[in-house]
């Protein structure tokens, strides 16, 4: 990238958006068992319930209503704003894993980010394509694949996975930035 | 981008799909009046048409139908096959700038090109955020922000555009990628 400022690439589900409790919600919904965010520490959602409910719990993104009015995490639209004010913003979402969220997506980012350009919205599938200097992601597999700095946000499926530079919640990326 | 094979990212809208002949002929059907392909030469459509008619014709490529069954360009399928032996192809669209673009475009990829995995689409606004190592587009303003070589696909708005390497059609980035 040609630029002058440096840039921070941020994910979405779980990073700012918390697709955890729409999982858990839809789950209670669908199958009346109530699991708390607590017990899937170290644990992907679908590999908790059921064997017999995992598909189900599986295609639960790929609904087109799955992340319309997803709850933000605390402090995040602080701090981000915060951030823009030195650093070029991007937020880059792994949306082509689930074909019909790309329009709330898009929805989403423009209700609780309109200080973002959507020019800077990045819908991918890979994350080794970004030419940022920073990423912040819960998936340590896109920490992997990217060329520069990843911050591990933290989230009760990622609990386990050590070896990564972790910000626990969005004061913690303050700090990390000196804000 | 940790990696073994050199990358390629392609535009899509004038690189790979034919956007300006879509153009053309909703404007005829619209206003009864032919423009010919030829006579774009240098100019984007909307600079081109009566000024009365411009804001319609900059509408198009917001409607839901506009990307829908674009025709492909001659030998790009054939072309982009090839070069997915050797390289990593990603498609890389400024979607973002047409918001109901985005099932249409994944839709029209998955028709076309088969063989390469969602994963590899990207769409985005600003290209300075590619980590590619190619860049092919029609927009040299794409490929000032872009970080390693673009290669301008040529067509007929750039025409006058200099400076950049230049591939004219399909065969000659079969050429330039030594085919």
């Amino acid at each position: 990238m040609k630029q002058s400022r440096a840039s921070i690439a941020i994910d979405m589900d779980e990073t700012v958006a918390d697709t955890l409790s729409r999982y858990l919600q839809w789950y209670e919904r669908d199958f009346g068992v109530h699991i708390s965010a607590e017990q899937t520490a170290g644990h992907k959602i679908y590999s908790l319930v059921d064997a017999e409910h995992a598909a189900t719990v599986r295609g639960y993104a790929h609904h087109p209503d799955f992340f319309r009015d997803l709850p933000v995490y605390d402090d995040a639209v602080d701090v981000i704003r915060a951030l823009s004010a030195k650093y070029d913003i991007f937020f880059a979402s792994a949306a082509m894993e689930f074909e019909h969220s790309f329009t709330p997506k898009y929805d989403w980012l423009r209700q609780h980010f309109d200080f973002i350009d959507p020019m800077h919205y990045i819908f991918c599938g890979y994350k080794g394509i970004l030419n940022t200097d920073y990423l912040i992601d819960d998936h340590a597999e896109h920490l992997d694949s990217f060329r520069a700095q990843g911050l591990l946000y933290t989230a009760w499926h990622n609990l386990g996975r050590e070896g990564y530079e972790r910000v626990d919640h969005w004061q913690a990326v303050a700090n990390y930035f000196d804000l």
